[in-house]
């Protein structure tokens, strides 16, 4: 047995809204706790006192006046505080990372769907992670409008408002998901998309294979 | 009679903490509204809803673990907005600015003081500012021991609690002055240093001088 710690693995999930990105994180955390293994579970934009202080200022409905690129520096700002304080320590201590969203939902809200060019957001990117990326990303893809019903139903029953992202448009929110998927097509290897649309037990099914091929690769680093 | 909106000018007011700078930005604001030139007044960081939202992340001591890098994005986020919001919608409409404090302070803390690159700073200052800079810079220079005494003198007249910058130490501020005297060394043009040493009205006398060839030259475009 070494006595060198090895590294976590870091897993991030994205997609649209209502795709099943929280029930799904609670599975993967439960399967990954299941076979001993130390998990830490955060999320973007926030993760830190300071960042969650940040997501507030992102989310507040009543800063409809804030710029895209002004979006994308708090992102950035949040997502530096959330590596270096939390993420990164993490890894290298031999937890596994899951995050709910990171670097590509910004290019998918901010990019895609906000229109900065992908190149200002790739400069940024470098400057912050200095190429360290997700090591396995799952895409929840769903269809905006199935999306946006499920987000409705759930916003009645909880009676929660609506943040300023979620009061966009259908074309905006189909922009986010075009780019997500478009981003996977040209990584494959880094990238599992399911489809939101089947019974949870397929889709987790298909997570529980992804997971047991990191698990396995990772035992044989 | 020309019917184009002249242009305003961008004054920036620059130096650690307790060397005047703002008695002077009132001196400044008062003789320019004398002479009927229309003024706005800002400060940095803030100056609109969401940099104020911004800067009390950035000053709160509760934050004690933020990184340089955090500090240097939040700074731009902020800057950003109050750039596009409100700086150069004023100066397009023939409003003069003057802000306390801008991207010179960046230079000083998060650069000379903090030890960030200088390079990284040009860069996310050429990102957000796309060549736009301040016409006019003055820098209130003071011994560091001299300025700290003032603040102590104004924090125990008003009860006001020290923020994260200010609880740093005499070195840090050491390093800012530094940094300010420079940056005004490697570009004349740009900056007038103020010895805050001298009695106020020696100081206001040299700022009269330097607002008065500012009016002239801008009569003159």
């Amino acid at each position: 047995m070494s006595h060198v710690t090895q590294p976590g693995q870091f897993i991030t999930l994205e997609g649209t809204e209502g795709a099943g990105k929280s029930t799904n994180l609670m599975f993967i955390e439960q399967w990954l706790r299941d076979r001993d293994i130390d998990v830490v579970v955060t999320r973007e934009p926030g993760g830190t006192a300071i960042g969650e202080a940040v997501r507030h200022i992102l989310l507040d409905k009543q800063y409809g006046e804030m710029t895209p690129d002004t979006e994308l520096l708090l992102m950035f700002a949040a997502r530096n505080q959330h590596l270096q304080e939390k993420i990164l320590p993490a890894l290298a201590a031999g937890q596994w990372v899951i995050s709910d969203r990171f670097t590509d939902a910004t290019y998918a809200y901010q990019g895609g769907a906000r229109g900065l060019p992908f190149k200002r957001i790739a400069e940024i990117e470098q400057w912050v992670q200095k190429g360290r990326f997700p090591d396995r990303t799952f895409v929840f893809d769903l269809p905006i409008e199935e999306g946006m019903k499920r987000v409705a139903a759930r916003a009645e029953l909880s009676g929660q408002h609506i943040d300023r992202f979620e009061q966009e448009k259908i074309d905006f929110f189909e922009k986010v998901r075009a780019t997500y998927l478009i981003r996977a097509e040209e990584a494959p290897e880094r990238y599992t998309v399911l489809d939101a649309q089947q019974p949870l037990e397929a889709v987790q099914a298909q997570l529980q294979a992804a997971l047991m091929s990191m698990v396995s690769e990772s035992a044989n680093l």
